[in-house]
């Protein structure tokens, strides 16, 4: 059972407005509700599950858990197809690490680019994901769905970029199509690597403050890379030179 | 002006067995027309364009060219926002190179990672992506979308895969999440990578073929990669390996 206002106000956080007013953001799926069960339980405010949804949950758990119909289940999901499970979350907590390399984003627009970008951090283990405040939000549900679940594991800040790098000593390494050939060059241990947006690549603005232009070296004619790929040959490239 | 018999089919083309029957498939915006312009001038069967659209067709150009409205733009267009231009085409040409390395699909079900790794495939100068029978038609109108031409100057050919990889001699890569580490491990100069379905990887059938099952190597928690990025990765640590 849930109540038509509880419906209405779920689904209001749809909105970026209304996710940042009540600090609240929506999961969906068996895969997101789990790892967000595993990794982030004390920042679960509710689940709502049809009852083909198993799991395990400990009577300690500070959370709601609420059965309801596949048809209600349709109604707060964004999904054409709802996967079982949905749960109200909190704001994420700061993860107290940092990694030797950090990810800047400047103006990323496609939800599914960022939440891949995201997984990718993850699997590096890369502690922080810095954003410019153009870039879409973190918790649009396309790009949680396409994070899965690394959203617990990155966090992902929003903030001026040219401040960020001012006050940090790390190098800061820049994706753009004429830079030092990035098979070639010696990489550092550490430092910031910045991807721009999708059609107009790294902002002038920020361009300024790149100590180390890097570039994909083309073997062929496409005329660029999607900025996710591009990321994973960059940090792939870095890991292996490690 | 389209007449509306004409618009039926082209709508009518949104569907893959339409696309089949026909041997034709639709474009969509400035970007991807004018790159078929440039690429594969004499597969365009027509083009349908609003004022907007600037380009300097050469007079000796097999294909008709349509000044249309917005509005009957809007009505043959998959786009939410059409973007100028769409153009008819006849099924892509074969080219007749072969690259050192070829990527082969085993059962990629999204549009967007699919065209994403066409994309990724022409950056590195990849003449032939080998996809099973059960991989995503490669003239989805998303597919299409996400190459950003690229599909002009890659073969996307449907095949059984077990077949193709007994009638070459290559050695077939294949990226699984137990196998040799990528970034240690030594790389031929050649060979066939195969990349798996996003949610199940690559199938048992195919597993029994590869050669050299890799591994890229995890720091983080991420429980998998994106198929485009895992990709990226590996194209990139091939290529610098060279």
């Amino acid at each position: 059972m849930i109540s038509k206002n509880r419906i209405r106000f779920i689904k209001s956080l749809q909105q970026k407005k209304q996710r940042i007013e009540n600090g609240l953001f929506v999961i969906e799926g068996e895969k997101m509700v789990n790892e967000a069960i595993e990794w982030v339980p004390q920042h679960i405010d509710s689940i709502y599950h049809t009852s083909e949804y198993k799991n395990e949950i400990k009577n300690d758990n500070t959370f709601s858990f609420n059965e309801i119909t596949l048809q209600e289940l349709k109604e707060i999901s964004t999904l054409t197809t709802p996967n079982k499970v949905i749960a109200i979350c909190r704001k994420l907590p700061t993860i107290d690490i940092k990694s030797n390399y950090l990810i800047a984003l400047d103006g990323i627009q496609d939800p599914g680019n960022m939440g891949t970008i995201i997984r990718l951090a993850d699997w590096f283990g890369i502690s922080h994901v810095i954003c410019s405040k153009e870039t879409v939000d973190c918790y649009n549900p396309k790009v949680l769905q396409a994070t899965m679940g690394a959203i617990y594991r990155v966090n992902v800040i929003y903030t001026d970029l040219v401040s960020f790098f001012k006050n940090n000593s790390l190098p800061v390494y820049g994706a753009l199509l004429e830079g030092e050939n990035l098979f070639n060059c010696e990489l550092k241990k550490n430092g910031i690597i910045v991807l721009g947006n999708e059609g107009n690549g790294i902002s002038e603005t920020i361009k300024n403050h790149i100590d180390i232009p890097i570039t994909i070296p083309k073997y062929g004619h496409a005329e660029s890379l999607n900025v996710a790929t591009a990321g994973a040959i960059i940090l792939g490239t870095f890991f292996q030179k490690l």
